[in-house]
C-alpha cells in the first residue's frame, strides 16, 4: 500500500461514502470499522427510516456498504480499532488492531477521521424523566427499533399505546449538564416517529412538548407540515418538568408556554429525545491523532467559514457528526469534501500523478 | 481543452470552492460568473460578517477568490451567462456568452451547479409591512451593508436608532406566498445583525419577533446564547401583523404569543428577514440543463439520502443554494462533494487518468 493510501476510521454513513469517494479518484482506501458491519449509528442503533425522505434506513445503509464492500481499491477491517499512529502528511503510519489481537501496521497518505456520535445518555444527570426507573419511558433509539420492526408498543404492556409523548432537548441545550449546543437533528427526527406512530397505531394521540421546532430548510414542508396537518401529532410548546407514575401510567407534569398553564397529562409512553455525543471512538481517536477537540471531544474544523473538514493536522480530515451534530445530508457532503481534500493533497505533493 | 474538464456555472462561495476542488483534483476548470467579480451574493449583497464565526465576509471571500485566481488550471469567465447547452456526459458542449455579445464554445466532461439564491423581495404579496412605503422598513441584505460599513443607522433621519427589531421569516414559512419551507440562515444570520446592532449602538434595544429560533448546532451557544446573555437581544416570540406610522417613528402591532398578549411598540428601524428564494440564474440554468427543478425552481438533487449533489442529469451535479436554502457550510460541503463527484465522474470514463 503506497502512501497514496487514504485511511478513513470509521464505517458509517459518512466513512462508508469518504471511503468510496477517495476510492472512486483513484486512490487506494484503508477502512477501519470497530463493529462487526458497516453501517455505523444508524445500523446498530436500529434506525427505521431516514429523516427527510422517509427511506428505509437498512436500503440507504445496504447500498452505501455494497458501494465500498465491491470497489476493487478499499480494504476493509471490521472488528478493528487505530491502536497508534505517527507520522505526517503522505507519510502516516498507524497500526490496526483486529478484535483477535492481531496488530497490522498500515501506512497511508492522509487520514478521514468519521467516528461519529453517541446518543446522548438519559440517566446522565436527568433523572427527572425517570429513564431507568419506568419502563414505558424510552428514547428517540427505542422507538426507532421499534418502528423498524413495524411493532409499536408500551414496553411494560405490549399493548398498543392511547397517548405517547416527546419531550425535545434531553441533553441538548442545557448548560446544566454541559451540552449548550443544539443537537440540530432531534426535532426532526421526533417528528418523522411521530408521523410513524400515527400510521402504525392510528387511535393514538402523539404530542411532541419543544422549545423551538428546529425543522430547518425542506424538513418545514416535507417532516413537519405533513406531522401536523396529514398525521395530527400535536406539537406543544411546553416544559415538562417531571414524570411520575399514577396507577400503571406515566403522567407528565410541565407547563404549557403557549397557553401559559400547568399541565398534568397521562402517558402510556415517553420518548425522550436525546441529543447527540461524541462518540468513544471520536474522543479517543481524536486525541491519538494529536488533532484539536472542543471541551465535549468533537473535533473542531481549522477553518470553518471556507472548509468544513479540515483538522488542525495537515492531511488529517474531519467528515460527519465526530465534528459536531450534522444531519445525513451534512455527513455526506462533509464526506465527499474530505475524499476530494485528502486526494488533492496527496496528488499536490506528487504531481506526476495528477 | 479536453473532455476531462469541468465547467462550474457560478462564482460564489459553492462555485469557488467546486472550482478550486475540482482543480485540485487535475481537471482542468471553467468558471462562469455572470457578474463582474466573483464572489456571489455575499460579494453583491455586501455581507458584513458570516454568521458562525463572524469573521469579516470579504476577508473570507478574497480567500475563496486567489484560490481560484492563481491556479493554473482554472480559467474564470467573468460577466458571462451559458447561452446553449448540449451533450451528455464526458462529452457537454456549452456556449458561453461575454457581455459584449462575444461568444464562445466550449467542450465539457461534467457540469457543477452553483447558481445559488437571491433574497425574497419583500414587496411581494406582503405589503403590511410596508417595506416600498417606510424609508425604516429594511431587509436583512440592507442591514448587513449598514454593519459593513460600521455605520448603522435610521435610513430617514442617519441617526442612530434607539429602538430596533427584526420580523423573522418574511417570505419563509408563508403557504399564502407558497413557500412552504424555511429559508434555514434567517434565524443565524438575524440574530448576528442583532449582536452586532448592539455592539456599535451600545443604546439601542433590540427586538427579534419570531416563531421558531432555529439556532441548530453550534449556532444555539456560539450565536444565540452570545446574543441573549452577553449582547441582551430581547427575543420575542410573537406575531407582527402590521406596520403603521406614528409621527415620525414606526408602529409595530401584534401579539407576544409567550405572554398572550397584545403589543404595540413603537420602532426606529424595522428589519425584514427575508428569505431565500432561487436566483433567477438558477431557474434559467435549471431549464437550459434540463435538470429536474422544483415548483419554485430549485434543482432538486436526485437521490437525497445518499448524495447531495447529483442531479436527474447525469454528469450534472448541484451545490449550495441552487438546490434549496442552505447555510454556508451546507454549501462548503456540498461543492466539495461536488468536485469529487464530476471528477471522478469523468476519470472512471477513462480509466488510464487514474
Amino acid at each position: 500500500m503506497s502512501d497514496e493510501s487514504v485511511l478513513v476510521i470509521g464505517g458509517g454513513p459518512a466513512g462508508l461514502e469518504a471511503a468510496r469517494g477517495a476510492a472512486d479518484l483513484g486512490s487506494e482506501v484503508i477502512l477501519v470499522e470497530q463493529r462487526a458491519r458497516l453501517g455505523g449509528t444508524p445500523d446498530s442503533a436500529g434506525y427505521s427510516a431516514f429523516a427527510l425522505d422517509h427511506r428505509p434506513a437498512q436500503e440507504v445503509l445496504e447500498i452505501a456498504r455494497q458501494a465500498v464492500l465491491t470497489h476493487p481499491l478499499v480494504r476493509v477491517h471490521l472488528e478493528t480499532e487505530v491502536s497508534s499512529f505517527a507520522g505526517e502528511l503522505g507519510s502516516f503510519r498507524a497500526t490496526l488492531k483486529a478484535a483477535d489481537g492481531t496488530l497490522t501496521e498500515v501506512s497511508c497518505g492522509a487520514v478521514i477521521i468519521a467516528t461519529g456520535f453517541d446518543h446522548f445518555d438519559p440517566g446522565r444527570e436527568t433523572q427527572s424523566y425517570g429513564y431507568y426507573e419506568f419502563e414505558d419511558v424510552i428514547t428517540l433509539v427505542d422507538a426507532e427499533r421499534m418502528l423498524q420492526a413495524k411493532n409499536f408498543v408500551r414496553p411494560s404492556t405490549g399493548e398498543p399505546p392511547k397517548q405517547v409523548c416527546f419531550i425535545q432537548c434531553v441533553g441538548s441545550r442545557d448548560r446544566r449538564i454541559g451540552n449548550e449546543y443544539c443537537s440540530k437533528v432531534c426535532c426532526g427526527v421526533a417528528t418523522k416517529e411521530a408521523s410513524e406512530i400515527r400510521e402504525l397505531v392510528p387511535d393514538c394521540r402523539v404530542f411532541i412538548f419543544y422549545i423551538d421546532m428546529r425543522m430547518y430548510g425542506f424538513w418545514e414542508d416535507r417532516i413537519y407540515w405533513k406531522a401536523q396537518e396529514q398525521d395530527h401529532v400535536n406539537f406543544v410548546r411546553g416544559i415538562v418538568t417531571e414524570i411520575t407514575r399514577r396507577g400503571d401510567r406515566l403522567v407528565i407534569k410541565g407547563e404549557d408556554t403557549t397557553m401559559n398553564r400547568p399541565m398534568e397529562i397521562p402517558m402510556d409512553v415517553v420518548v425522550l429525545s436525546v441529543g447527540m455525543v461524541p462518540s468513544e471512538g471520536t474522543k479517543a481517536v481524536g486525541k491519538m491523532l494529536g488533532v484539536a477537540q472542543d471541551k465535549h471531544g468533537f473535533i473542531v474544523p481549522s477553518e470553518s467559514a471556507l472548509d468544513t473538514v479540515a483538522t488542525s493536522v495537515p492531511g488529517i480530515y474531519v467528515a460527519g457528526a465526530a465534528a459536531g451534530p450534522k444531519d445525513l445530508d451534512d455527513c455526506v457532503s462533509m464526506a465527499g469534501s474530505a475524499a476530494m481534500k485528502a486526494v488533492a493533497a496527496l496528488r499536490r505533493r506528487s504531481p506526476v500523478s495528477v
